[in-house]
């Protein structure tokens, strides 16, 4: 039996020991349509917490009181989001409602102010309903459950363009007993790499200091959330929040033989959320992972496989089945990596098999594999892999296609 | 009357003195459809020459072939240039390729090789048909005329994706007498700032030394060709010539008296074209003037004028008619940039009066506004400025939307 197991039918969130959750309806974007969109996230006991956020210069005001809390390092309680409004842009008004949320938030969590999170995503620049929400926080009092509906109408609540409920959870067999590592993210829209991308908060029941849990979330980000794109934009509210409350009993720290597994199970499931975010993305009908080698360094590596991601030529012409490599070419030319086409080799290949189709190397085009490079960017997922010929740096991305329903879908909101 | 003039119903490369040219069809596409694809642009005397390139690393072979003309400084004749095949991605047969074409046209244009540059547009990765080619270089022989439609003909034979002819001319008049800038350009997508974005051919008939000519081409260039986007995407051809062949008996150099009004001429012809080629992007239905004030340098000025220019959230909202502001600051925010929301300010604004209307100033929003930023935004021209409260520097750009035209058009070749 494996020491780590991905759990099928995940709650998210309530997966692990000592976390409850549960999402309410208060009608934050004022369309008296019945959405969830308000969830709260407790632990039973104080929890380390990890967190990583957007780059954006204008980070929301709830992205600033979690920034204010991580830096505190006091242990945490729990978490606040809504969905339907970003809080951000907001001004002075939007940081005395964030640290409202967070109050009352906080009493009906039966907690202190500071021991709370605050997130919010939806649409900027608009106050947030404050009475709303504050009626919807009363609500939530004495319902918060363990359960799999509950940890599903949290899961449900911070959604916004996202088709479906992205939640995972893992287990992992230590010689102290079993802890878990869950979560549960939001994300279609705005996604972008190398920033943190969307929201997620991931718990785990076991214990763990919390700079060696910052250590192990900001590695796990870098190549899940901060490794897909849909449209290369950052978003200002972006967060990655991990709480460790150790209610499993098993102690982990980085010195201990179980610290490699429980590594390896939060990228799982930051992997998996990641992988939903990316597959969910906004009237895309393909992931494409794009796997740049042979870069003179990491940081070039990643400039290419942004360029080829984000750029729109690309994206539309994967949509449209067309294997036009030259595009391809045309990106990495422009994406500031060091390169030159007598070094440059390119070929479309299979996720699912061994499948690697040759392309172009070095000049010379491999046309008579037409058909096999057709078939394979019809599929609804593949890789482009590109080695550079100037060194011995990598990085992996994965991109979504650009479509009609994209453009119509975001002309407005 | 005005010292500077542009001329009504423009001929393009012909009308300055000394200037021939003639467009013709040799199927470089292979599609039989008689498309004119193969235009020649001569000098009767010898012109010094300026040049400005795309900073693609994947330069294509014609490319490489004029940066050799141009550091070889040698004075020149002519330009050949075809559509249809960008003659890049093509190895050691896209060097011989271009080679032969450059030896070809100087044959028919009675000049050396050496004195001829070479411009390829279209397809990326395809061999040139050297065949169909050098049957339509020969059949330029003898044809090659000072006329306006010689001029209009040459001009349709450089467009690709153009829905229409790009020429401009402008006279100049000195106390030597009378002097002309004039030119022809293409490009609709593939369009991105910052780089040379397209292909532009101009000349004038004033004497004027190959130093003095280069910087002046930089100059307008920079706030011309590389200040507009259509969709991010830096080609591997992108080319812009200007020749200068004293055809006029006007000399010119920067001490002179006439100077400034030269090389206002020579912004105001790069303008114009630049202008068509943005107003003619890919099913497009909006252009953006994007004007940022108060960055803390030029190169941020300029960072966050992309960043808006190139979101797709942005240019999706901008196809929907829809005011959102949010988007926007959301993309300079990821910019790099730097700025706060305390002392952000962002207005829409008309770009034919001075109708200018308050969005957003440090934190507060004048949604009292908001039907005023829908006229701006719904019209088919208007203006974004922001005030990033930092510093003295500026940039302006000029953006399109992106509509579900662009994707379809985009989505196969």
């Amino acid at each position: 039996m494996e020491r780590i197991r991905k759990r099928e039918e995940s709650g998210g969130w309530v997966d692990a020991s000592g976390y409850q959750a549960q999402g309410v309806a208060c009608d934050i974007r004022g369309r008296k349509d019945g959405r969830l969109d308000l969830a709260l996230l407790v632990s039973s006991q104080p929890a380390a917490l990890a967190g990583v956020f957007t780059r954006n210069r204008l980070a929301a005001a709830p992205v600033r009181l979690c920034r204010k809390v991580l830096s505190s390092r006091i242990p945490v309680k729990g978490v606040v989001v809504n969905s339907g409004n970003a809080n951000a842009c907001t001004g002075a008004r939007g940081v005395r409602d964030a640290e409202q949320m967070q109050a009352l938030a906080a009493e009906v969590a039966g907690c202190q102010a500071g021991e709370m999170l605050v997130c919010s995503t939806g649409r900027i620049g608009q106050p947030l309903p404050m009475d709303r929400l504050a009626i919807g926080l009363e609500s939530l009092r004495g319902s918060l459950a363990a359960t799999r509906d509950a940890g599903w109408q949290a899961a449900d609540a911070i959604l916004t363009s996202d088709s479906r409920r992205k939640v995972c959870s893992v287990e992992v067999e230590t010689s102290q007993g079993i802890c878990r590592v869950a979560g549960m993210a939001k994300g279609a829209g705005m996604i972008q790499p190398d920033m943190a991308t969307m929201l997620a908060f991931l718990c785990t029941d076991a214990r763990i200091k919390p700079e060696p849990l910052q250590a192990s979330l900001a590695s796990s980000v870098q190549s899940t959330f901060n490794a897909i794109t849909v449209d290369g934009d950052c978003s200002t509210n972006d967060t990655v929040l991990l709480l460790a409350n150790g209610a499993s009993g098993v102690s982990l720290d980085p010195g201990g033989p179980a610290w490699a597994d429980f590594e390896h199970a939060l990228f799982q499931v930051c992997a998996d959320l990641a992988d939903k975010i990316v597959g969910d993305g906004e009237k895309i009908t393909k992931v494409v992972e794009i796997r740049i080698e042979g870069a003179a360094s990491g940081e070039e590596a990643h400039q290419a496989a942004r360029a080829v991601g984000n750029s729109l030529l690309v994206k539309t012409s994967w949509f449209g089945n067309d294997p036009n490599w030259g595009r391809l070419l045309d990106a990495v030319g422009y994406s500031g990596a060091r390169l030159s086409e007598d070094s440059l080799q390119l070929w479309y290949e299979s996720v699912e098999s061994e499948h690697s189709v040759p392309v172009f190397a070095k000049g010379r085009v491999f046309a008579e594999w037409k058909s096999s490079w057709i078939a394979l960017v019809s599929l609804p997922r593949f890789r482009i892999r590109m080695d550079l010929g100037q060194g011995g740096s990598e990085a992996r991305i994965w991109a979504t296609d650009l479509t009609e329903g994209y453009v119509h879908f975001n002309k407005s909101e």
